[in-house]
This record gives structure tokens, sequence and C-alpha cells, in this order.
């Protein structure tokens, strides 16, 4: 029984197209000449009839309709049973709206993260007799899926931006930006969509695992500057960036990772437009760019 | 110059097909052998240049991607600069959420509608300084756009199904569902996508008018129950049915509404299946259902 991780979504917030940005990847997915690509979000199972999603994207209608594996059975059995959050972003948690028809399943994060939901009355929508909404303490396994253990780990990052306080730590660790350990048969899985920084322990974690999907936001921490879209760096958003010294393709260049895999790309990142010289980079250095669709078996 | 309507979304709450439903109509819309709709929203201009957004529904991104009308101009300027509400349901605020990019509107709404936005934190990403929250009173006219005037009215209904109490009053006038009249250049259109009953007041109201949206949410009060969907009525829901002595197309009959359309379909809804007996009945009483992508020019 190996790990499947099919990708619902490969962009971060936004999307490719984003609605209101004309940049040239976002023209370009317009004009169907590059493929357009939605917010992130991971869908995973070891038995392929059980289903957990790791984020809640605003797009997980589509998402889903598009992924038979994640269709009812019968009038009202979804295949989903859990989702799990690693952050309180929106292009994270906006889509627990969707899924709020009267469905059972677990909704697993951290305390920090469910103090997010529960400050906003809209989420009880998601009924508590129906959706559990279980609290994962760091470094404490649990039960995903039946056969799939997860563990939660602090990774460098910061507040949702509509939580943004007037001084903003962009590498905090502890309970708002966490990564996933998934672990079954022997295989070791890491999902880790919002990383700051990449850290000793951070490092020592995945060392050797068999799959690792990672921050992809930005090519270059000062892309969206650069591209006339805004004054924030990718360091100002909690993510560091592919290229670069500090860049998590020379961050990820010894650890012996078997496949690693970038996810949640903003919609200016160069990687999108498949044949970029940056995307020949990354591959070259052993990368995948993710994409909608895309599912990797492990 | 006339009133362009541009129905970005002809489903209720769920659209369809929802995700986790198996009927019939969400079925034969995976299978692509009826038109799948997402959810509820109406698009609105006078000069075709700039545009409004009737309720913000979770499709939005898609619906914006594939309406050429909205894509941005240059890097970052959106043809869309107001979004009005008429209701805080989900499948009406949630798309709220998507227009976070750093893009200056003006969100009008009720007072009680605002007052759901402000209990939740989440909505303040769209900061106050680039989304401007007009309230307007009931009865009270307002430009939408420039040049294209609107008025806010009651019409029965409830709480959103997110801050039900206990007992739920279903036929409600107030601040907390409304219809829209759009008025420019000697036209009349009136959006109403949810309606718990026709009184003689909303009916002298529309009587005459060039065009109107109105709630078709279900065929049959009780399709729902029988569907083996769920335990509530239409009526429960704050929705009155199309068909029968007390439904919609009887209520209409005498009105001389120029173009009476269909909108707010919830998926158990026959007429969403183009050869259905009652879509034909429908017709022929001289209703258009609403579909996704459909243009009214009045």
């Amino acid at each position: 029984m190996a790990i499947r991780a099919r990708i619902l979504g490969a962009a971060a917030g936004g999307g490719l197209p984003q609605w209101n940005c004309g940049c040239g990847n976002c023209n370009a997915a317009r004009r169907g000449e590059i493929p357009a690509q939605t917010q992130s979000s991971v869908a995973v199972s070891v038995n392929g009839s059980d289903w957990a999603i790791l984020n809640a994207s605003p797009d997980i209608r589509a998402q889903m309709a598009c992924t038979p594996e994640l269709h009812p059975v019968g009038l009202r059995e979804s295949p989903l049973k859990a989702v799990l959050l690693t952050n309180g972003d929106i292009d994270h948690v906006a889509g627990l709206l969707t899924l709020r028809e009267q469905q059972p399943f677990d909704l697993f994060a951290t305390r920090e993260i469910h103090d997010v939901l529960s400050g906003n009355p809209i989420f009880s929508a998601l009924k508590a007799d129906l959706v559990r909404r279980r609290t994962v303490a760091l470094g404490q396994g649990f039960d995903l899926l039946p056969g799939l253990r997860a563990t939660l780990f602090a990774v460098p990052g910061k507040v949702p931006l509509y939580l943004e306080g007037e001084t903003v730590q962009t590498d905090l660790e502890g309970e708002q930006t966490v990564g996933v350990h998934l672990h079954a048969e022997g295989r070791d899985v890491f999902y880790i969509p919002g990383c700051a920084a990449m850290r000793p322990d951070l490092a020592a974690r995945v060392r050797g695992a068999d799959l690792v999907m990672f921050d992809g936001t930005l090519w270059r921490d000062d892309e969206m500057i650069a591209e006339g879209l805004g004054t924030k760096t990718g360091q100002r958003m909690g993510h560091m960036s592919m290229s670069g010294p500090d860049g998590s393709i020379a961050a990820f260049a010894e650890l012996g990772v078997a496949r690693k895999v970038f996810v949640h790309m903003n919609n200016t990142n160069p990687v999108l437009r498949p044949g970029s010289e940056q995307r020949a980079e990354a591959e070259a250095r052993g990368w995948t760019i993710g994409e909608d669709g895309m599912e990797i078996e492990t």
C-alpha cells in the first residue's frame, strides 16, 4: 500500500490566472498558452477509496468536480473523510465553506488554527455534530486516515494576512504555520506549502524522505516587485524562494530526498511557463513543478 | 444605453454538481449530459466597461476567468467596480474572500448584512482603505455604477443558515434578505434570488418590469425530501417554489413582466435538465431558465 498524493491545486493564493492580475503568466493562462492552476490543495489516500485533503482551497468545488476519486458514492456518501489545515490563510481555509453540505468528516488542525476558525461564526456552517474539529499538538502523531499516520511540525512562517498587526514576524515558529509528515508502510512523505526558511531541524527531518512537496511560491524574492505587482518580498510574505543561495533548490541539494515537487506557486513564478529557463533549471536540479491533477505515488 | 445582465452562476448554494451529491442531476452534470452550473451571481453593466456583481459566489474566480468582460485591463485594473449583496448566505458572500487582492471596489449591502461580515474577522482581508463598505438603507436609491441606479427592498426570507437559532422565521421581511431594483434609461430590472413568498407589495413593485431574475431554487416544495436528500422543504429554506398555486410561475402570471428568468436553481430542480417536462412547462408559461454565461440585454 503506497501513499497516493494528488495535487488538486498547484498555485498559491489567487491562482493562475488571478482574477484581477494582468501579468504575463495570468494573461498567458487566460489565452490557454500555459496551463491554468487552481489554488493550493493536495488530496492523499492509501487505499484509493478514503481520501484526506491537505488544505481546503477556495477552488475546492471545481477541484473535486474534476477528480473522479472524490465524487460521491451513492446519494451522499463522500470519499472525503478528513481535512487537514497547515495554516489559516484564505487560500487554505476558504474552501471549508464549500464543504458545508451536511457531510461528516474530521477537521484536523493545531489549536491556534482552530482558534482562527472559531473566531469566525461563518465557519459554524460546518455543523459541530458532523464536522469533528480535532485539535492536534505539534509532534503528536495521529491517524489522518486509517493506515495513514500524520504528524505536524512547526515551520518558519507568519500569521494569516488578515490577522497581521502593525508589526509582523515573518519567521515565527509555532502553531500558526505547520508542515505535515505522512507515514504509511515505511514511506515518508512531507507536505510543506509555506515555509520562510530552511533551518537545521527541518533539514534533518526531511532528509532521505521518499517525497517532499514544498513551498514554491516565488522564484526570486523580489519577483512581485520587479513585475510591478506589489511592494512585498517573498520573505515578507513568509515564503523562501526557489532560487539563490538561501533558496529551496540549494537547501535541498544534499538532503537525499527521492522526489521533490514544488507546490503553492504564485502566479508570477516563471516556472509556471513550461518553456522557461527557470523551470528547466529547477528540473535540472531534480525538482518537479507540480500542476493540477498530477498524481505522485510513493 | 441598455442594462446588460450576465448570469455568472445560475445555481443555488452547492452548485451543479454539488461536491457531495449523487442525485440524478449532479451525476448527469458530472457525465456532461446536462450543463453544469456554478453558484448564484449576476454581473451587470450599462456601458460594457464598468461592471458590478450582484452577490459574490464561492465560484467567483472561475466565473470571472471565463468572462472576458471581467478580465483585468493592464496590470491590475479591474472592470469590477462594485459588489452588491442580497443576503449573508455563504453562496452569496464567500466569494468576497477571493476578491481580496489589493483591488479597490465598492461593497454595497444593508446594515444587517454588513454586520454579518463585520462579525467575521476573515473578511478584513478586504482592506478598509481599498474596499469601501457602503451601507444602503431599504428604499434609498444609489448609484451602483455611474448611470445605473439601484434600490434595495425587503423580501420575505430568513437569516443565513449559519446564524439560525433554535427557532427560525422563514418569511421575515427586513434587511437580511433583499431584492434589487436596477434602473437606467427608463429600463427597470429586478434581481430577487431568494424570496419566500409573493406578497401584494412585491407584486406591485415588479409589475410591468422589463426583466425580473427570480428565485428558482426548487420546482416543488418537498423536492429535496422526495429525492432522499434532506428533511427541509423549500419554505423552511426561505424559498417559494416554481410550481403550484402558491408558486412563482402562478404569482407572475398576470404581472406583465416582459422577461422572466429563473436564477438560483438548486441541484435537484428538474428544470436544470434541458429535456424535462418541468422545464417545458416553465418555458410555456413565459419563463427562461437561466444558465451560466447567459446574457440578457434590456
